[in-house]
């Protein structure tokens, strides 16, 4: 494919976008019925493309769980299928006036939620991902452009075929979705270039990654980035409650950006918490890595080192550190937090309150579990992604986030006279 | 000054910005108080130090309406008190829980505003700026990094004196506003390389410059980028008003973004209405380029060339097209429009509802002039300035876009079970 190719396929988007931001609510329900009974009825050339994306990554030698996230079954598609439908059921946030006041000179002044235009979304190698953002950009009247994992490609190309299909069938334009057809790296280059063409850039993936599509995108992103989340115990607490959170935080699901990374712990509490809570956590097969306050309590774990407390473990690993003060957890938190999301678990409502109001995050949690962090878990719908940055969106992102607000002026022949 | 001290001066303003996002209301309100009390009182060395400023100015050859802009007067130092007094004024956006909703599992969910952090912030010489936006960070609770046009350095200098002055007075951190002391252009560069210690840049200027700050800010950056804005005149439009907002949008103040450069005008309506607004216009000192059309109804004006419906002139000059339809002006605008302000004057409501939900533009008006742009006729206080972009902010910038918003999540122990 030629580099032209790709300015096409975006020029075709941004033309989809068009007829797309002025689709009814009903019109794109209508698609995102037909994408869902798409994805139900013709499954069989998407899980035969599957199946030669999961040989092609076994043959390389991808682990289990890379295989696993690839993988996609007839429970699987009609999970996908389910999902469309939720999307489906959410309020259309188009057209939406969030607010509209009149000046004292009789001019009416609003805000009107309207798409972004087209949206360049880049992820993993997990094709259940690509039908959630057709079907948000979709119900958000955005185009948008797929790029997944390259071991995924033949999956993605079968499950856009399918769904843009559905699209059409339901009169609106087939290019609202548009997989990259190559799985050649150059071409991401290419995309991050049609500053003009490609309103938003979505990049998910490793910070390596991240830091590159920031250094070279012409187009404005936000980026799903890294996750180093902490869970501060109070002074006070309920101590049953605090175990249970951080075990949950960390062991729940490890692999993912909102599990917990380091515990904090303060110095009153420590000595009643840390030595039961280390041990339930190393029967759930946690490495605990402490400072030399935690291993004064617990000898026989291993120092944390500096780097520790900087590292994004996504396994079960946790560093914890025993802290003198509430206000030592909070620098604690500015110095090493990704801004992902941060949890306290205190009895004490005034640290409750500074800690929503202080800490510096997309989420900020009392007495719960970082793992909440999460589109769907905070009655968003399904979402594109967790933005680790503050511009326009912080946290999950769903629906709203891919719009944005525009000023919408009605007058009655209003002039403005000079002011000196 | 090295560069290691552009750094050391965002490490300031990033230790302030922590101060100041926790700063009460109180606390601001009484620091803007200061600052206007401190421009009212020690006005002395800045009108000095402006004089200097205005004498190299002139002696360097600047047109007489730079040397207007640059020049500050006692009664310019009084108006930018009052803003000061303004701003302080406004409800405090910070802390503000914009939504909270309670999940099935008793979980609630809310989103709270919170300030963006540290701001660098581009622009021209203009002095009295500086005043509106160190007022605007302050009010918002971030930290202000102020980069002004080199001719006004002296002048900024002395008014961050002074403010800085006062906001230590009201016990905030006197680093929550500097300028930057150099007109050395390479420092601009190395304040866009500061990721990490600056959360946003806002650069006001010309194409080129802003072109340069996109490619190579490592920051986000909200543009006040250019603005080319029409006004459509509709068939059947009250002539008289259509006349009336046509003039106020060329002439009243022809050299600022929110003029009009581009009348569209339905053909049915062309012939009663253009030869006598082309006179009117050519009597307030335009000259009017037209399409043929324009030009067989006004034979005496010269012909527009392909060039003119992408021409900015921010001068008293305007193109003129007659358009067979609605349909042709909104293709026209989404053609050439840059997306600042819009404006339709027309009789008919479902083309008024069609032109503000279609039309893709930070504002669009129906029977008002484009003019009206701006953050403090739209009730919104002073402006950072007018986004030209969609992520974020979109029109005029006040307080709201100075903020953004986390999500805060308060349980009562809970935590995440798995689904499948």
């Amino acid at each position: 494919m030629s580099s032209t190719d790709i300015r096409a396929l975006a020029q075709a988007a941004r033309a989809a976008s068009r007829a797309l931001a002025s689709a009814t609510g009903d019109q794109k329900h209508a698609a995102l019925e037909a994408m869902a009974v798409g994805l139900l009825g013709g499954g069989e050339p998407i899980l035969a493309a599957n199946q030669e994306d999961v040989a092609a990554a076994r043959a390389a030698g991808q682990a289990a769980a890379f295989l696993d996230r690839l993988t996609l079954t007839p429970s699987r598609l009609a999970a996908m299928a389910r999902g469309l439908r939720q999307i489906a059921e959410l309020p259309d946030p188009v057209g939406e006036v969030t607010g509209m006041w009149r000046r004292p000179n009789g001019l009416q002044v609003g805000r009107m939620r309207v798409p972004l235009g087209v949206i360049g979304f880049i992820y993993e190698s997990r094709p259940n991902v690509t039908a959630d953002a057709a079907g948000l950009c979709l119900k958000s009247g955005n185009a948008v452009i797929l790029r997944g994992g390259a071991e995924a490609l033949r999956s993605n190309l079968a499950i856009a075929e399918v769904l843009a299909r559905a699209v059409a069938s339901a009169g609106l334009p087939a290019a609202a979705l548009t997989v990259v057809p190559t799985p050649d790296r150059a071409k991401v280059k290419e995309l991050l270039a049609l500053h003009g063409l490609i309103d938003l850039i979505i990049p998910r993936g490793g910070e390596e990654f991240i830091q590159m599509v920031r250094e070279t995108s012409q187009i404005p992103v936000i980026a799903h980035d890294k996750g180093l989340c902490h869970t501060y115990v109070d002074a006070g607490a309920d101590l049953g409650m605090a175990a249970a959170i951080a075990l949950n935080a960390k062991v729940e699901r490890p692999g993912v950006c909102n599990a917990m990374e380091t515990l904090l712990v303060h110095t009153e509490v420590a000595p009643a918490l840390l030595p039961a809570l280390v041990a339930q956590l190393a029967q759930a097969g946690v490495e605990v890595r402490g400072c030399p306050e935690t291993r004064g309590l617990v000898p026989s774990i291993r120092p944390a080192t500096e780097a520790d407390w900087d590292t994004e473990y996504l396994d079960l690993t946790l560093s914890v550190r025993v802290v003198p003060s509430f206000e030592e957890a909070l620098a604690h938190i500015a110095r090493h937090g990704s801004g992902l999301a941060e949890a306290i678990v205190t009895a004490d409502h005034g640290r409750a309150m500074r800690f929503l109001r202080e800490v510096d995050a997309g989420a900020v949690f009392v007495n719960a579990s970082t793992r909440f962090t999460d589109g769907f878990e905070f009655g968003m719908g399904a979402e594109m992604g967790i933005s680790t940055q503050k511009l326009h969106a912080r946290g999950p992102m769903g629906l709203r986030e891919l719009t944005c607000e525009k000023f919408i002026v009605l007058g009655d022949g209003h002039v403005r006279h000079s002011q000196k």
